[in-house]
């Protein structure tokens, strides 16, 4: 892509209202915008990484066996009103009135759709295990939104929900779930640990939240320094194995690990002080168990081998895209900018032509753009009449991995410089030379 | 994918609610379930054809030059107020207040929010041409919701939105839209013919409404026989050369064609008869040129040649994704169900095992699904325990471009037989020949 005709609104002002440092580079690099409180727009630059996310999301569901599906953004009240969360849920329900003066709302989750739809056409157990997701806008009227997309209204979720015969089923779909994300955050350049997590309003009796660290995390946890260096399995895990599976998830809920909330500070005590890790962390998954809590009021049953009718035993797993692209920044920034894991980077190369206008310039950044581009790199091309300071802070700023930066000398002689963004390293090296080290 | 671990839910009765045999189509396989008037969730078998489409419009739309963002669902009606459409837009919008008691509605269109974003960022005529699209869910509160996603009130919108300095630049953009479009819905599968339109509650002075064939279309069209002729732009189109993009928006737009409202009767009877034809259409696409009617009143503005603060040249492009899909279905299909395009269905093949539990059919069915899927084919694999009468009726309603049957007999001797779901021709071929034949 070249700048020049791309959509990069780079702000060179930190922005008053931002009060985290994802939320100022967010804004800064032309990712988001905010169109009312806590409604973002995601702009070019932040609809790239957003989609990059929900890919690598999608394909760890689908590896784990769940199948995707898409559930509407409105609900009907009536559905809340049968699982009694309709009055529940509060005023971080958005209600709304149809022209016909029924009662709608926008979806804040989807356990009483899946639910319906799994009661609908499912009759046997012979038809579990299943798994149905989506990736779908949600909103949550929080009182004060703040801290961009982190905590915003209306937000990105992927939620999936499984449908099970018997409690021991139901914990081999959240052992799946549970590996399948710990292989998504992994993929998105993140250190996550699992802990143990109260259920709040969804229910139930087993729930892990995921939390990734960061120094300038929300909240305050505490873990055993093993979590730093336990394996996290790879793409060749058998999601068909449900005691391979076990073994992972009792390697990685083992060792101490505990949000502020559930923290008990006689264990913590008791563990070596050199063992201790209290650090800021940053939720970006929650999974729950929690049984027949809709499927009994909603009347989801199936047919048992005995043939009798039992009510599904479901649970329900959510990831929040569109705040994990506030958590990688948190997770991964310095004083110049993002900087962005090759996995979710908006492109991989920022190209930089020193000088346009300049011939070989111009014929050398149109060689290497039309290389790279071939070799299924992505490239923002900066092909602007800008000065040299303000083209190295737009690339530092929006974090490519590597920049190529081609000046008049280097052009010439047939040379250009890359840049590690991560480590800072530069390296001049031969033009054609380039796309190995790009690929390397 | 393995059917026993898919989600299919066929249904085997016609909904009797379903008017138009698209809606009725797509309940019966699977791919939707209404949620609530006018709102549906895509199961899985219907997400697969709607990421197809979307696709290919985005496809489209990148390669004509516009630019990908994601606008929110929820907007705030302070903007509407600015343009004045916030009270003329009467009771299809989905007006919301919130917690704090905030006026918000569910956008039923963008051209407020995104006139806005360019507002807010762009300041010079260097910056433009530019086109802005999205591909978001829209709520239109219809008084009768009807006709299944055709028109429903929740639905997704692929819409653009160009910004030009004068009205010769900006007709040059909406050239570049209306050959994206001739693409992108001959890559769909579908004839569909530009047709001059009214603007309606958008506004502008240009409109062109894309309108496809269809026996058991919503209005009558009226059009030159000349266009069921006509060629469509290749992949090599070349979208920077204005010259060649208005010659053949001029072809595509100088035989007589009109919709119902727009119909011209004098003009009409002036053809011979032989080069009328008069049909059934659905539309399913829709662009605007509205110039300042926006920037004007918002005041986006941008600094000229000549130094002076003009408003932008707007127009805007729509196309409706979940509406195509019952298009498409509507173009395409027959007593026994839907005929999938190949650019849009939801696997490549459907592979029948007549008796699962037959070794040699086992076998057989395993190796060509492992072989078709390594070769990027996407297989549905019928692995269940039915009746043959059963599978054969549930692979011709969902409607994929190739059948493979393999039954006993023709396992132990290494052959399997392959139909063509739309012209229904069978073939009995060597096993090892399958492959080729899928992808030839």
């Amino acid at each position: 892509m070249r700048l020049s005709r791309y959509f990069l609104p780079i702000l060179k002002e930190t922005p008053k209202e931002a009060e985290i440092v994802s939320h100022r580079l967010m804004l800064r690099a032309g990712m988001i915008r905010q169109q009312a409180a806590g409604i973002y727009s995601f702009l070019p630059l932040g609809k790239r990484v957003l989609d990059k996310v929900c890919d690598i999301v999608r394909e760890e569901q689908n590896r784990s066996g769940a199948i995707e599906l898409l559930m509407p953004t409105i609900q009907s009240a009536d559905l809340w009103r049968e699982s009694g969360r309709y009055e529940d849920y509060g005023k971080e329900m958005l209600r709304i009135e149809d022209r016909h003066g029924r009662d709608l709302l926008f979806g804040p989750t989807n356990e009483e759709m899946v639910t319906d739809i799994f009661r609908s056409s499912v009759r046997s157990y012979k038809d579990l295990p299943l798994n149905l997701y989506h990736l779908q806008w949600k909103f949550r009227d929080e009182v004060r939104p703040r801290f961009g997309v982190m905590r915003s209204r209306e937000f990105l979720m992927k939620d999936a929900y499984s449908f099970d015969l018997d409690f021991e089923s139901a914990r081999a779909s959240y052992d799946r779930m549970f590996v399948a994300y710990l292989r998504t955050f992994e993929r998105c350049g993140l250190k996550a640990i699992p802990m143990r997590a109260d259920t709040g309003p969804i229910g139930g009796d087993l729930s892990h939240e995921f939390i990734i660290l960061a120094a300038t995390g929300e909240s305050e946890v505490f873990c055993h320094r093993d979590y730093l260096g336990l394996p996290v399995p790879g793409a060749d895990v058998d999601f068909s194995d449900p005691t391979a599976l076990r073994a992972i998830v009792d390697t990685w809920t083992t060792p101490y690990a505990a949000t502020d909330e559930m923290h008990e500070t006689a264990v913590w005590d008791a563990l070596p002080e050199d063992e201790r890790l209290a650090a800021r962390g940053i939720e970006v998954g929650h999974i729950f168990h929690f049984g027949t809590k809709y499927s009994a009021p909603m009347n989801a049953v199936v047919t048992g081998p005995d043939g009798k009718d039992v009510p599904v035993h479901m649970g329900s797993y959510g990831i929040g895209p569109s705040r994990l692209l506030a958590a990688i920044i948190e997770a991964s920034h310095d004083e110049n900018g993002i900087i962005w894991p090759k996995s979710v980077a908006p492109f991989d190369v920022g190209l930089i032509n020193m000088k346009p206008g300049d011939a070989d310039c111009d014929r050398v950044c149109d060689e290497l753009y039309a290389q790279l581009e071939a070799a299924g790199v992505e490239v923002l091309y900066d092909d602007q009449e800008t000065r040299a300071g303000a083209k190295f802070a737009t690339m530092d700023l929006i974090g490519l991995p590597l920049q190529l930066i081609v000046g008049p000398r280097g052009a010439k002689s047939g040379e250009a410089e890359i840049k590690d963004r991560a480590t800072g390293e530069r390296e001049t090296l031969p033009i054609a030379a380039v796309l190995d080290r790009v690929l390397a």
